[in-house]
């Protein structure tokens, strides 16, 4: 496809977690048009899989949604951070653990029609627990299904989060052969 | 978990797809904050499956990321419009095509953190060709690989839109079972 030329941008709005931007735009045919747009430096989320093959979420209140979202721990990536630094920060401070191995598994786009983000999925094992103090505003209650059962839980559409179902079609293969293929 | 309360809501900015809100919110501790979000009206996506199981996809150039993504049809849910006939109107628009058979088969938040919107998920059999305009600024090119080949494009991340990602680990299980589960 042909790409689109940007002929002008402009911060909108500055939240402490986003920009939201106004582009004017040109299309290969020459029309032009306009974008609004949500810019963040990019997130990460985790995978983490204990030695039991047991899978770490987070069951935590969604503002936006005005309910409770089991998901996998994530965060966003403050500029100038690494990814992989980030990853740890989040695991620690959702899962309150740390992890011996780290692999970076794939990416995804979080929202790609109003979002530049980028999230990158890294999956991580050897778990050891770490103590971390969460945000202010974030409580997490932590679960530790099995592949199995985390399959049943989207099955069920009981996980509902895009991103952490994103994750889990990324990371599916893998956790088959690594944490137990075995179906409901 | 804990409910939070909304303290007050403005619209900072309304762009023709959605409104960019600021609202002011209060923690079960008593704590206040603000909450920038992004809210739609919500959305559809559909995953169409024809006679022979291929998968109908559809490539497309996506200005936020600068590049061409992979992904099943999908579109906004404009106010007031049923969301089974908006995937009726995204199909034939996008996939240029309709289906005599459509199933509902979950829901997922598009990317939480920052927006309200929950995008519906179809599963729609029987295609047959149609013919639809689509609109000015979208260009698609159709793909129409069986599902062991979209579990490939998933695994080497060439799929890597999150929205199409969730609805393949939600739609994974009856796509074992309808089109084919064999694997590479």
């Amino acid at each position: 496809m042909k790409k689109w030329t940007t002929l002008s941008r402009e911060v909108v709005f500055r939240t402490p977690w986003y920009t939201f931007d106004h582009d004017r735009f040109r299309l290969p045919d020459g029309g032009e048009g306009d974008y609004w747009a949500v810019r963040t430096g990019g997130a990460v989320m985790i995978v983490p899989v204990d030695d039991e093959g047991r899978i770490v979420l987070v069951r935590q209140y969604r503002y936006l949604l005005g309910e409770d979202s089991v998901e996998l721990p994530a965060g966003g990536l403050p500029e100038g951070t690494a990814p992989l630094e980030q990853a740890k920060r989040e695991l620690a401070e959702e899962a309150r653990c740390g992890a011996s191995r780290w692999e970076e598994i794939g990416r995804f786009a979080s929202w790609n029609g109003v979002t530049n983000e980028i999230c990158r999925l890294f999956l991580a094992t050897g778990l050891a627990p770490a103590d971390a103090a969460p945000d202010r505003t974030e409580e997490f209650e932590l679960l530790r299904p099995t592949w199995p059962e985390v399959r049943r839980m989207i099955e069920a559409n009981e996980i509902f989060d895009g991103m952490t179902l994103a994750a889990f079609a990324l990371a599916g293969r893998r956790l088959d052969e690594t944490a137990g293929g075995g179906g409901a």
